[in-house]
């Protein structure tokens, strides 16, 4: 709340109009779908709807309005009768149609001020409270992965090993899985962010499963390539090519790095295997109350990694017709190094 | 096609810009989560990273332009390289930011045009094949329902039974839950977005359950509220008063109905109970590619429903510290009437 006011201050603004839900959650608390926030130095005011009126008292301890119609005239009101003169807008997180409603009703003198994920900002360091959920997510996401392998039968279809591990997910605690969760088998595992099919699961592939259990809010997420019954040399010697790639750009993490040389530690070790142009996204990203929140672990990410961030380190291959590979794991970023959060085994595993 | 060449003409635009996924999802097939589309009366352009190069060729018969920088660069340069004077785009569905980015980089004498919920307006009427999915998405919703309640056992907790649930509508075919599930019993019924708890469900309560199952794409949503061992009197009435309501409102659904119609209909039946007040949102809501979409039937909803809109009728009452009751369908409007798709009894069920 003090950071808040520093930065009002310093943007010269009187008030700071919150239109993120994950923000919104995150400054109070208030878990609902449908929340706008309006910060002043003195007061917060949570405006949502009449669904929410138990829950909202409930979970804040926020001044909050219900309003039966759009929030948004309601807030409008509220800039009003607060006489309100510089108002602070999340300029990402707010659609156009809502930014131009309110602007056509600000009362004459006042403004809106742009700021740039200013909230997310705040959000990439964890607190060790945040951290602790993170470390739950994960570790339930570890605990799912292995009962629903145990689960496994030859001829099972992608779709129905995928509904086991959200079984597992949400059985062992967590509130739903962070995004859908990946199961491709063969060469679909060369599609990155494959839907699962009702394709049975044959033998002597790969299979590659990207999963995240979601619990009080906060996110994980975890990429495994398994073998099923004998693998090539050649997709053995690509494996340990993505795993080293992996380990290089979890070894170059600590306090005061610049992420895109995280990035550039997995990347060159693909590079000397001749892999990098199969490597098409970024290393990782930060994690928390959303399942992708800055920093972005990428080629041109300029930003510092700082102790406390927790972020994901996932570089993967993908080829065409033939299958890919990714290895992902959830880490802390500590002041000397990293802390890898993830459990689950990375040897290259043959079921 | 034709039509939306049509509403450019209308609106005096040579492009429309669309980004809302469910929009480019509708209107390409594709179905990754970062596009954008950039259609003329003669061309379609679809957006997207390399994480989606597979699969986009695989999904789409658009042009396909793979960006690994932001998207929103590539699209002002396909405005500059088409020079086009006049772009349409979605008010409702572009954040403040994307829209400022783009609107500086236009070439001059170029233009905007704002458009409110166009491509929404043109997936309020489902197709034939649309129905069938929704048809399928329904039917699943309900099967799960069945083998999740056979599962159900004395002090199994929320949280046990809504995981129970999820993956039975997986295990049917479903590709992932259309919302969080939610299972509330005792007086978190009065909640009407409740999250499911790691409470025990004690015996002698109500128990509302509502639920979606997504398959290829499309939403489906219903809710049941059951009496856990013996309601009181008291409980049985304001069950039958719910039950009348929502009957009454699908009575009065046919093509033509203005939605404010509908949802007076349960509200009426509601008051003569003395319930009304109770009754703290709006009647329901079309659904589709997403779980809430346009028409809402609510009380100043001036639409008219027409005939192949797919619609929930879900009233309820919520009562603080007592519980709630929610009777939810999705039901499909006719030319003479409605269907009601959801298959599930709402005869009041003593589990």
């Amino acid at each position: 709340r003090q950071l808040l006011a520093a930065h009002l201050h310093a943007i010269d603004a009187e008030a700071f109009l919150v239109t993120a839900l994950p923000n919104v959650r995150y400054l109070t608390g208030f878990t609902g779908s449908n929340a706008v926030l309006l910060l002043t130095p003195s007061r917060a005011i949570l405006f949502t709807d009449p669904r929410y009126t138990l829950q909202s008292s409930q979970e804040t301890t926020c001044t909050v309005r219900i309003s039966k119609g759009p929030l948004l005239k309601a807030v409008a009101s509220a800039i009003s009768r607060h006489q309100l003169r510089s108002i602070a807008f999340e300029r990402q997180q707010i659609p156009y149609h809502a930014y131009e409603f309110l602007h056509d009703k600000l009362p004459p003198r006042a403004r809106f001020v742009p700021t740039d994920l200013y909230i997310e900002s705040l959000r990439m360091v964890k607190s060790p409270a945040e951290i602790d959920l993170i470390r739950r997510a994960v570790l339930t996401n570890s605990q799912a992965f292995d009962a629903a392998l145990r689960q496994f039968k030859q001829g099972m279809a992608e779709a129905e090993l995928a509904a086991e591990i959200d079984f597992q997910m949400r059985r062992l605690g967590a509130e739903s899985p962070s995004f859908d969760t990946i199961v491709a088998s063969g060469s679909r595992a060369a599609l990155p962010h494959a839907h699962p099919t009702s394709n049975p699961i044959q033998p002597n592939q790969l299979l590659l499963i990207d999963m995240g259990a979601t619990q009080q809010g906060y996110a994980s997420d975890m990429t495994r390539t398994l073998f099923l019954g004998r693998s090539s040399r050649l997709w053995k010697q690509r494996y340990q090519a993505v795993l080293e790639a992996q380990l290089a750009a979890i070894g170059s993490i600590r306090h005061g790095v610049h992420a895109h040389s995280v990035d550039a530690a997995a990347r060159n070790v693909l590079a000397t295997h001749k892999l990098d142009s199969a490597f098409t996204h970024s290393t990782g990203h930060g994690l928390g109350l959303e399942i992708h929140e800055p920093p972005r672990i990428g080629k041109k990410e300029k930003r510092r990694l700082l102790a406390g961030m927790v972020v994901t380190v996932e570089p993967g291959i993908y080829l065409e017709g033939e299958g890919g590979i990714r290895i992902e794991d959830t880490v802390l970023v500590t002041e000397k190094g990293c802390e890898i959060l993830t459990p689950t085994t990375k040897k290259l595993t043959q079921i």
